[in-house]
């Protein structure tokens, strides 16, 4: 394999030491973007990139002056409290910002005296949602997931005819995304109990997770103006971990005919780490349709998109329930999948948005739709690990779970690896279930 | 009928002589908000008050320092470039800010001298969105529509079971609002012709209106903190128009199972300016459930909301076609209803999407969806007014429409009038179709 420039090189180190360990998910190979201040203070938020154990604050770097030309002008751009200015700028600026850090955090780089004082232990700091989201749209690209759900609403014919075709979207709402650490009540709406003629307003008793990922843009389009699949790259600052939180009973009863609205509106978690596609170049595969599937329309294909369209990203959920915490009990893996298996890449996504002239703006959302894989135990909602609810999860010390209970925590973690490659992390994704409002 | 304070009184003139015609929109007794700025000028966007053929510039009044206490507050607030710091200020500054103005703008008042150099004529200004949009909301309040749509999917069982339970509701795109004026590409898309089994991409040819209100929220609430349907309307700050553009064609392929998304997310048009609730209070009207429907679960119901809970307000919707246009002919009507004819009202709107606990923030905005009354010369949307298409509207000078084609204008009006109070009117909202991009 060839690397597509000198950042991605497996040999490099950095100066900071915990960037050099093999189980880090923050190698000076990754370099990905967040908003952060330390704990507990009243400092301003601003723009940070992971290194080992570290953050580079990337304000402190600004003021610093070590940092100039067109990496310079990015670096500016994310001291603001949110990174849209950076995303703003466009591909050009993160690579140029990118390459300059990969430089000055090199193991012997001249800049190694002035920039440790632009650290600051991840241990000591907080996150914020790393964007002002002007919209979000989560997608269905997972046919397995699709497939899976369906089956249990039209057993006979699982799969609707769109599917192959549209790389299916809907809005998701923007003011409910939280970042890792999130902690929300229990949702009440109104559900159709079970034979039951009349509905009834309460907290929901089928609360899901949807194991997603993340897709943020960065340079948007001008309303009227599609984004061709070739060009779409260029428009996606980097990808997320997402917990697409989901009350199924509220779902069931609301979701016709318009899609889903209150069963999702609550709640939404992601990591506070956006890792850029140019550190994710080495794993990207080759995207294949199942044969005897359609090839996608024209607009939705293209060389680059067949062959290297696709990342496989290790994704797993885990869940850590009261009893477990309580017990000093680690968190039970409920889910492992990658997001190889989605059946729409992340270039379609942004062609098939932009297609009829909707414009995206820096900062704009995606989120993948759940990635369950092709075997049971890689679906990413608890609707499919259970069923429909019809066969419980076992966890250790006997617990288990259908839905989420009150007190429940999920993480979800992801992660790329493979030989002669550098682990590339995307951190975690936390979120904890609080008792309905009385 | 008594008046809920004296800005209401129908006696009130004011010194804009043009404000005191029988026929203006924009009586003392209206005062509805926009922003603003002179015509093809470099000024920044400011807030303005329309009274008769004027708008008063609320920076100039900010800057003139003729308005102080809270309402002074409300008018620097103002003075931005966007609603959105006036919207959170909430109703006590907003009802400030109201009285303040009515009392200035009358005959004999001591601000008439001062106040006449802040005000700037109506037909040299140019509007924008008045506010950030970060949600907006698209609801489905009119049981007509729904039921006519259904009727041509399902002719049997045309309104679904959970329609009188329900306030449905889907999230719409916000960055593709604009304001009157807006001119766009009819969009490209995926369609799937009759009899077809492959769908194709290419133009809309079923491209729509969706005669709508649009609901702006003003002081928003915490996640997790729902709204009670008793406090819903001091979360509103006014209605304006909405025009939700829909090709029929792509709607069609695209909405199972997750609802509408590009086939709504290329265009949305509103008027520039927002009628405040205030203004409105003399046109409530009850909301009166026809009998034998179920009343609705507690949490959307309350005496108020019962008793005057809706709003008379008429609505009319304009085609002005090229070959019009190039006669010198008026527009053709085809719609004509009122909002008081929706299922569910604002106030259980605002319920109902907090219920979950969803946050609202200030400047988010809600359509009514679709305002079909109950004949079909009322309805409001050309799926419904041509039969799915099958009968087609006949136009002034022998023309014919199904759905728009390329150069039609569609505007809609809306107005408030009845004995013994003044007229109260929106504006309009105006949109025009492009030919698809190449």
């Amino acid at each position: 394999m060839t690397f597509l420039n000198e950042t991605h090189d497996p040999a490099l180190r950095s100066w900071v030491a915990s960037a050099n360990t093999a189980d880090t998910g923050f190698p000076i190979q990754n370099l990905p973007f967040a908003v952060f201040r330390r704990k507990g203070s009243a400092e301003a938020f601003r723009g940070g990139v992971a290194i080992g154990d570290q953050i580079v604050d990337l304000a402190a770097v600004a003021a610093s002056g070590e940092i100039g030309g067109a990496a310079g002008e990015a670096v500016r751009a994310a001291s603001q409290d949110k990174l849209n200015a950076l995303m703003a700028l466009g591909r050009p600026a993160w690579a140029a910002l990118r390459l300059a850090l990969s430089r000055a955090l090199r193991q012997g780089a001249a800049e190694q005296e002035p920039l440790r004082t632009c650290l600051v232990p991840q241990a000591e700091a907080e996150y914020d949602v790393p964007a002002r989201i002007g919209d979000y749209t989560d997608f269905y690209t997972s046919v397995h997931h699709a497939t899976n759900i369906g089956r249990l609403f039209r057993p006979d014919n699982p799969l609707l005819p769109n599917y192959k075709w549209v790389p299916i979207g809907y809005h998701g709402r923007a003011s409910s995304i939280g970042v890792s650490g999130q902690a929300f009540r229990r949702p009440v709406g109104q559900t159709l109990p079970v034979g039951a003629a009349q509905p009834v307003a309460g907290p929901s008793r089928a609360l899901d997770i949807e194991l997603e990922l993340g897709v943020f843009i960065g340079s948007g389009n001008t309303l009227g103006e599609p984004v061709a699949i070739t060009e779409a790259e260029d428009h996606v600052f980097g990808i997320c971990l997402l917990n697409d939180w989901s009350a199924r009973d509220i779902q069931a009863w609301e979701y016709q005919p318009l899609g889903p609205f209150l069963s999702k509106s609550f709640a939404t978690t992601i990591s506070p780490w956006i890792v850029t596609l140019e550190a994710l170049a080495p794993f990207r595969v080759p995207f294949v349709r199942p044969e005897g599937d359609p090839q996608p329309l024209p607009y939705l294909d293209c060389e680059a998109n067949r062959h290297t369209g696709a990342f496989d990203i290790q994704l797993q959920v885990e869940l850590l329930t009261p009893r477990l915490r309580e017990a000093g009990s680690a968190a039970a893996t409920i889910c492992r999948t990658s997001y190889r298996h989605a059946y729409w890449t992340v270039a379609q996504m942004v062609a098939h948005h932009t297609v009829g002239g909707c414009n995206l703006q820096p900062g704009d959302l995606f989120g993948s739709g759940t990635l369950s894989g092709p075997t049971p135990d890689q679906a990413g909602a608890l609707i499919e690990l259970t069923a429909g609810g019809k066969q419980p999860l076992q966890l250790p010390g006997g617990e288990q779970r259908t839905f989420l209970e009150d007190g429940d925590s999920v993480v979800i973690r992801g992660w790329c690896e493979k030989p002669g490659a550098v682990r590339i992390g995307f951190g975690e994704c936390v979120g904890t279930v609080l008792p309905a409002r009385d």
